[in-house]
């Protein structure tokens, strides 16, 4: 049977005797901290979200303000990671202050966004967490304006504070890890330009390219909504194009699936045929044969942050209510094997 | 970018056509009729789901009956497929008639199951698919009792129709693949006794034993509310018993992702150091190293089945309603890499 804790009962004391390292250690594993190797931080995230461990500022801040209140959680997919791991680790996280969560799916249209929000806000929901559609309407805008809300994964031009993944260093770890190997023929599969992330992506993998001395210009590029049906035929797009790359740089969880099953229907061998950078947290990319190198994004550290600053929002205090603006979580690259040196020069 | 068909737009004409197949092998696919191979069939159903394709009945029904109403989805988990694909396509089935989706996670809590019943029964919700929790209280079915119900996975003891997996005869084609592979010391891990699902399985497991000449209380069992986490446990639990089993068979989709990670962890071969055998639908069984021997359930297919039973529970036509009770899907064995015969008999 599950082992689950209730709130404010499992601390990082009980966390660090039950995994045998420090509570320094265990605190800097759950903030994220870089001081702390990968495999060990990830061993303490793990074994603190199955004894239902609650920051203690997130408790607190939850019971002492928003009690009961419902809240709503628009999202334009639930069925990949990136959506359905956040989704269930804020919903954990805020359900322990007595916050229940509303889950609602979009599927990216912009005017099933608005009847949902157009709902919600007529409901008593008391706040919201929203990851845009590609084209929101102005008329959602205005409804957002009313409502305290963060936004996750995508920035819609609102005036609001909103979690998001900071990619461009790793782009520039990513691609000079490629480079490194002799990659020149780079091509890139990533989110489409009308997204805030996918902008801000190819932004950074063209900086990327010019930063290791490749031509920007000459990259193959591919952008696409982030589906795993779309990451298949960015796939099939981008290999069979000539000259064909030696290498593929995936910048989306979902697009990042498709992109693993087509790989493998094709035939191809990682990395001697191509070598293969993906992104998200799924677990099996480390099952994977061979494990994929990966651009790892923390979806349980955007989980916590968006339920912070959610109740932040909340909270009675006003100093305590997050700035407007990008709040950065940053991904790390975890080289495995699917990247290699290119067959031939 | 997502060519997305609106609500009839898409056929089986056209997907016939799109697919180079008939539309009778179409349609056989969609009903997921035995007669169609199942690689092709997996291959028209992701091109249907892709192309936005409704069944006709179900977009007639909903645009009929239940327009723009909303209904309650409400589930103990949503971070692991048989929660989060289910969601997802029933949200898009449903949206496809105008009917808005609210989905709640009640971590399997029936405390936090309640409340949000009482919320969603208290608002406009139309009806309801649940899932419920393993220990629902008596109030929770008072208040189901009031409105139209499709239970989900896992039945509660109400009078309501429920879409269930038939995992009868799966598993005896199961355990007789593994005796037929020589194994005598078969594993067992599954959900508990007090879920539907896991008495059912228990059960099945038992009989298919001894079907297959084998002595069922000599089977090493491990029972565990279905999480990741809880998978991990078990592994360790039935592999370190003495004498240590020569195959795994798992029935439960969380529990196999954490079985598939801690196997692997552990450093065992598949299969000379040990057969396994996994439950569920994840997209990486096929990409992992080896391949995973899966009773593979569509989640495509419990989600139609759900969203089209609430429809007619909505619609006004009694004669359409579903009867209470069971709706069985029938899930099947795939053989892969991950079973052969034991390293000595």
């Amino acid at each position: 049977m599950v082992r689950r804790a209730r709130s404010g009962q499992v601390g990082v004391v009980d966390l660090a005797r039950e995994l045998g390292v420090s509570t320094a250690t265990v605190s800097r594993a759950l903030n994220d901290s870089r001081a702390v190797r990968p495999e060990l931080a990830e061993r303490i995230r793990a074994h603190a979200h199955e004894r239902g461990y609650v920051p203690n500022r997130l408790a607190r801040a939850l019971s002492a303000s928003v009690s009961r209140a419902f809240v709503g959680f628009v999202v334009p997919y639930v069925d990949t990671p990136a959506y359905s791991a956040v989704a269930a680790e804020c919903a954990r996280l805020l359900s322990a202050g007595g916050t229940q969560m509303i889950l609602t799916i979009t599927e990216n249209d912009p005017e099933r966004e608005l009847r949902q929000l157009r709902e919600l806000t007529a409901s008593r929901v008391a706040g919201l967490v929203i990851s845009p559609s590609t084209h929101m309407l102005p008329e959602s805008r205005e409804l957002l304006a009313s409502i305290p809300v963060v936004e996750l994964h995508r920035a819609s031009g609102i005036t609001a504070p909103g979690v998001f993944s900071d990619d461009e260093r790793v782009l520039d770890e990513a691609v000079g890890h490629l480079a490194g190997l002799g990659h020149r023929a780079i091509a890139y599969l990533g989110t489409p330009e009308a997204l805030s992330n996918g902008a801000a992506r190819l932004q950074g993998v063209r900086h990327a390219m010019g930063a290791a001395g490749l031509d920007p210009d000459a990259m193959a590029v591919h952008l696409a909504e982030p589906t795993p049906g779309n990451g298949r035929r960015g796939v099939d797009a981008l290999l069979d194009a000539r000259p064909a790359p030696t290498a593929l740089l995936v910048v989306g969880g979902a697009l990042s699936i498709g992109t693993a099953q087509r790989v493998r229907e094709r035939g191809l061998r990682l990395p001697d045929d191509l070598s293969l950078v993906v992104y998200g947290d799924p677990v099996w990319f480390a099952l994977s044969d061979p494990p994929l190198t990966t651009i790892r994004v923390s979806y349980s550290e955007h989980a916590r942050r968006a339920a912070e600053m959610l109740t932040d929002l909340l909270g009675e205090d006003p100093d305590a209510r997050p700035a407007p603006g990008p709040h950065l979580v940053v991904p790390e690259l975890r080289v495995a094997g699917s990247t290699g040196p290119p067959r031939h020069g």
